[in-house]
């Protein structure tokens, strides 16, 4: 079971044998409810997690008690790595927004293999390149786009890809206040947006379930003040 | 000279005698003008860059025109290497902004070196989870710090390291449009912040200079907040 996840994703896709071996023989697959964290600011850290399914937020917490999002992220990820680059100690915090299937590997494990394989630090490479531009993308956003079109560029990217047709209905995969912590604005500000966003492109909310009638005309609205090509799908 | 130049920057230091050599053999020392064009978005890449002098901005047009600002680094930072996952294209502009003085190297001699030596994909990791924290840190000052914060911020970071004394002169790298668009705002809500941080702060603003007369008082007011262990330093 825990192999076949393994497989399927990016990071272990084709490895071979022995090398996929050393991660799935010591990997552990468990399910974790909602609102359980799982890694802890500045603490040592010695595992690091794939998503199977469900949603993970990766956060900051400063001295005066706020909070800053720094992603939400859900299956094919990876997180919990870059504590072997910060002294085996985890830069940010992660918790459970919505139950989730993860796998858990001992962190020393990816630390020798990235040492040992050249093909594991290449792969390693690429997950840290995918990041870095997801989170160029999100200050590109919170420079040049105004509220509706960043709730719209989250809508669009949580569209299965390819598109199959223009009608698309999706449900919205955490709760609108985290929603709106992600993408940097105020709950009221993303109610005030998802309204604009309704106008200029009819979209239809029913409590978390929004239809977008056409993805043509949401596209239009959205994604013509992006550097990315469209469709960027979801990074 | 170039040798001295490498070795001097924590990515190529202690490396052994021939893998050093592979890079320095090709590499050009280049000085470049303010406003020249270095790299730009979706064209393919062959070089990559160390800053030895100078101020770099790397950033994203967008099919309207507008401009969005990843970053603007100094020396000791390397950039384009990040098209070795891109499909060797750069997925960023860059420019300078203060006449600088480049190293630039063949992209292929990195890109063989990464395969071949797992001491350089190490320290690619180590490059890119810098990276990673900076954006980290940007997108975290964004939520929840507000404008002369995040002007004190990026005031506090620029004050060499380790601070020997509570009061500092400094001047600011580049100007303050560019510095504005860097931290996310416009020009005036920039010139409001400073304003605010000196009624804060006490400190003195002569056109790019500005002094500092209390590093503790303006650390109070800027870091309190942050999640960051003060001091920081520069990432």
């Amino acid at each position: 079971m825990i192999t076949e996840i393994l497989i399927k994703n990016r990071f272990f896709k084709d490895l071979d044998t022995p090398t996929l071996e050393k991660f799935s023989s010591q990997a552990r697959l468990m399910s974790q409810p909602k609102g359980m964290l799982l890694l802890s600011q500045d603490t040592p850290c010695d595992s690091f997690y794939l998503i199977h399914t469900g949603w993970i937020k990766l956060f900051k917490q400063t001295l005066d008690g706020s909070e800053a999002i720094i992603d939400v992220i859900n299956d094919t990820h990876i997180f919990g790595e870059t504590a072997l680059f910060n002294d085996h100690h985890n830069s940010f915090s992660a918790e459970v927004v919505e139950p989730s299937e993860l796998i858990i590997i001992p962190i020393h494990i990816l630390e020798t293999a990235i040492h040992d394989t050249p093909e594991i630090a290449l792969r390693m490479l690429k997950v840290m390149s995918k990041h870095r531009k997801r989170q160029d993308i999100e200050l590109e956003n919170r420079d040049i786009k105004n509220a509706p079109q960043r709730i719209g560029c989250f809508l669009m990217r949580l569209c299965p890809y390819p598109y199959e047709k223009d009608r698309i209905t999706l449900h919205l995969p955490y709760d609108k206040t985290l929603i709106a912590a992600r993408l940097g604005m105020k709950a009221e500000t993303f109610s005030r947006g998802l309204a604009k966003l309704k106008e200029h492109t009819d979209i239809c909310i029913k409590g978390s379930s929004i239809t977008i009638p056409s993805l043509r005309k949401i596209k239009d609205y959205t994604c013509a003040i992006c550097s990315m090509t469209y469709p960027c799908g979801d990074l």
